[in-house]
């Protein structure tokens, strides 16, 4: 049994920190300051309300594909669970994130699911607003609600990088306005899509949406309900079979609670009822993961007994004083 | 709140029943004695040794793709993960169970995963043993030892259905044996899984499957643990992701805990820590699951908050009295 | 045997108009005038300056793919074979014209052959010329002194129709860039396909782009040598495999001799040393070909025996008088 | 110009030797006598009855895919066109011979065309005859007459090995089986295809196919016409499109006649008119095609003018003294 505290957490870093060798990081966005390949931080905040970092968790990167999450949640709120899976499926992929041909084969033509490119241009695609500048203020808007945190902003650097590497998104998208799925705008659907993954944050905004998801969708500051229980159930759902792109399958066996990643190094983890997890570790491996954060949610798991569908009790025994 | 009782559970099945309309019989079967559409019941037994039943709980039939769990346990007892995910993948695939081009394109050519036919052939295939006889003779007895019935025995009718109605099967299997994934001789690979898909079970029989994996891969009878923690939440995590077919995600959306389903209509399902659930309804949809089964499984979440991705707290909280 | 006469290709037209009816007219296309679904018209040119007609000859249809041939001309004049077939194969695809999971699928990316849309997007794309403007002008100043036609001219109604139903084409390019296939501007290589889509044409133009290439690369007007034999083998050779869309393989047999067709229900023919065939038939079949287009061409094949690999002799043997 | 004759012939195979070094020979089959790396062999027969021959023309290799083409027209024999196309389509596949995804993909789950392994087995099975040696014993006597050759038989090293390695074989006709695209026997269909694949044949043997299908079908003994017109040209275009696996359409561009190649090197070459060609050449590409063999065919193609998609005038005017 392991004591959940500061101490534990620089201890799990530093076991893992040797994994980020494994990987590389994603030279398709802009290098911004610091960082660099053997970076590894994480913050836990509890449900009640503790809150324990470790390593370099002070450091910043692009939301990437975590913003999948937070636009899914908007789209679900703006327009219910009908409308949202008729833009796109909720089943896991098998291929990688941003396959095409995944796309031509799957009976409707819909994306499998909301976790991959073309599923979150089509969800994204649904977010209410008169214009893109309102869309992503809403976007934003509830962002710094969920994360409580009123600095949050779009990084220019990473949206020009990210539009200028847009080919395959751009495919993904006009393959999808070809045969009817996304019925706005394409261009436009992309412009909200790039804006909403280029907004800069560290461990402690990832582990606040991971606690956001863990504590029933209330509001950190007043515990308003901005999620109902519904939705919240398919998001973090969505997170354990597919969160993880083309390893997502591995992750529920070897980490088993859901998490996201982007291919910034960033990831958010969601153990129910117990625990928001923000990670940041810039070098991913060829699925899109980083590789030392995927070593320390391991660790995590298995020293807390985090695993969803662990040995014959409920998780989270493996916390000394409990949480 | 519910009580979880006979009671409920009678009510549970009556509400459940219609949605058998939707499916269809597998027709590849032979026509058992009693196995009509609009069957439908459940048997739910706790880790603290209770037991609730509801509708047609004793009607038997053949374990089909339910049988996948118990080869991979097996396997995984006999040679140990490493070697078992040599032969198989762990990832959700997007496709039909017996998919034959998925098995071409993945990158190894291997099978996605062992709930799959080519994952489950490839996996029972390792099954230690000096002939077919002794390997069938070892999976039964596994199997009777985790059901505490020493009764169960292969339905000659069901496995002479599978050998006249193997072709898929068989071109699974020659296809991984001319890429090398199956070493072992095809048609001694395909018997034994044949055989192994052929055990008639009731909902007693699948429910103690299911509380085996909720209780720690303890044997019913001495609580000895067959079967250590790591394998025990391998198998969980991967019926959680794979474990319906095509299905898996909107599954985990809808019900949220791991379960197996087979063509005959059967379904395994486990709450970690809490129960084993058992169920046959025949009438399955075009992926290969259970309709009113399905159905079932969606009130039992909803009802008794089984949903382990639930709404900020632990699940299971929607049982009165407390399992 | 058969005189090739007016009064036999009138009659020929007669029989082959019913299968009109099988077909649809492609409505993304302009409602140009009088594009009427049971039309059919037919120019022969031979190689010893006879020219004969039937049905509706004069009516214009937009290019199409047939522009296909054109633009690969075009490029393997300025860049040579080895630069244009490192941009694109030149096999038999076995799917959809606009497929995209095979552009994914096929080793290297680059598209299967020019004669379907991603092909000849990359083949246009090579088009010499300073902007788009000059290089649209050397496609028209070709195609004009191929047919010797200075009449040829952009249609903007064609045009703007198929910048607004581009998706598809769109998809295709930017997923050629994402995969560095494609490295102009895709946006301008986009616009230059769509123009060289939108000359329009009648039976006569289509005939003299088959004569053109069925007497070895002459200009009309004083036999300058335009295109060298072995560019013209070349393209002779990828109409005869892939020119049909994918029945290409079912137009080798029943027709045998190389054609290339437009989604305007416009088709071209050549028999080399013999004729250039020019059809224009607006209904087309699911392929994208032209179903009374189409059953002209098997009975011009039969009657005049010009199936290259007919029976044991030389094709041309059932022309009385000979050409 | 060049005068087609022995001492032609010897000088081209000396040209078209070294590219042997660019394969290997298939070790799949039996190290039969003599079968060495840098053979190559060919003999033309005209259909103005000269025969010619270079290199080592007397090598003996097994038909493999060779026999595809007998079997096509055995199968139109007995059972028409309308009926063999029903179990089999004309089209070229762009993908490997053996390819399994392609049969899942293709719309009713037919093979794409009788030149893939799939679809020779499906046309074989089409063969009449009471039991497979019956059937055997029909496609043997209908090669001897073909070929005029009453010594070829069957060689059991070859068949041995054939059974011994038909594993993905067996998945295509397994595959076939379960979707009821083959409905006979599936053990017996394979053991005929196995057996019309281990014919041993030298390069007059293969001349002489050929020559059957460039001169009308007509037995070489008595000109007796085996097969109508309508039938061989379906064979003929059918080898044009899809004969030599997914180098086709290179092959149409670079040889531009008729040809089937088979893995043990050998080539048939059917030029309407004018010749047949055997060529023997055991080192393969990738594909499964002669590599000496291919530049044989492509030298032989350019010097004497056989490309039939050529240069504005009938193909075979390169032959000094003419055919």
């Amino acid at each position: 049994m392991h004591k959940l505290n500061n101490d534990y957490l620089e201890d799990a870093v530093e076991d893992s920190m040797p994994f980020a060798a494994q990987g590389e990081v994603n030279t398709s966005l802009p290098d911004l300051d610091g960082t660099k390949k053997d970076l590894l931080g994480v913050t836990i905040l509890t449900t009640d309300q503790q809150k324990f970092t470790g390593g370099n968790w002070e450091q910043t990167v692009p939301m990437q594909s975590t913003s999948k999450i937070i636009s899914l949640m908007l789209a679900l709120h703006d327009f219910g669970k009908d409308r949202v899976f008729q833009a796109v499926g909720m089943e896991p992929m098998g291929d990688f994130f941003n396959s095409i041909s995944q796309l031509e084969s799957y009976d409707t033509s819909k994306p499998f699911n909301p976790m991959i490119n073309a599923g979150a241009i089509a969800v994204s695609a649904l977010i209410k607003g008169h214009n893109n500048n309102n869309r992503f203020e809403r976007y934003l808007h509830f962002l710094q609600r969920v994360t409580d945190n009123q600095e949050l902003h779009l990084n220019e650097q990473v949206y020009e990088a990210e539009k200028a590497n847009g080919a395959r998104n751009r495919a993904l998208a006009y393959f999808m306005e070809s045969v009817g799925t996304l019925i706005t705008d394409v261009e436009e659907a992309l412009d909200l899509y790039f804006r909403i993954n280029s907004v800069m944050m560290n461990c402690d905004d990832f582990a606040k949406v991971g606690l956001f998801l863990a504590r029933g969708g209330r509001a950190p500051d007043n515990d308003e309900k901005l999620i109902p229980a519904n939705h919240l159930r398919t998001v973090n759902a969505i997170m354990m079979t597919s969160g993880m792109y083309n390893s997502s399958g591995r992750h529920a066996v070897e980490v088993g609670f859901p998490c996201k990643s982007g291919v910034s190094g960033s990831i958010i983890g969601v153990v129910p009822g117990l625990m928001g997890i923000g990670i940041v570790g810039p070098a991913i491996d060829e699925k899109g993961n980083s590789t030392a954060g995927g070593a320390l949610l391991r660790k995590l798991s298995q020293d807390l007994e985090l695993n969803l569908f662990g040995d014959g009790h409920i998780y989270g025994r493996g916390i000394s004083g409990g949480v």
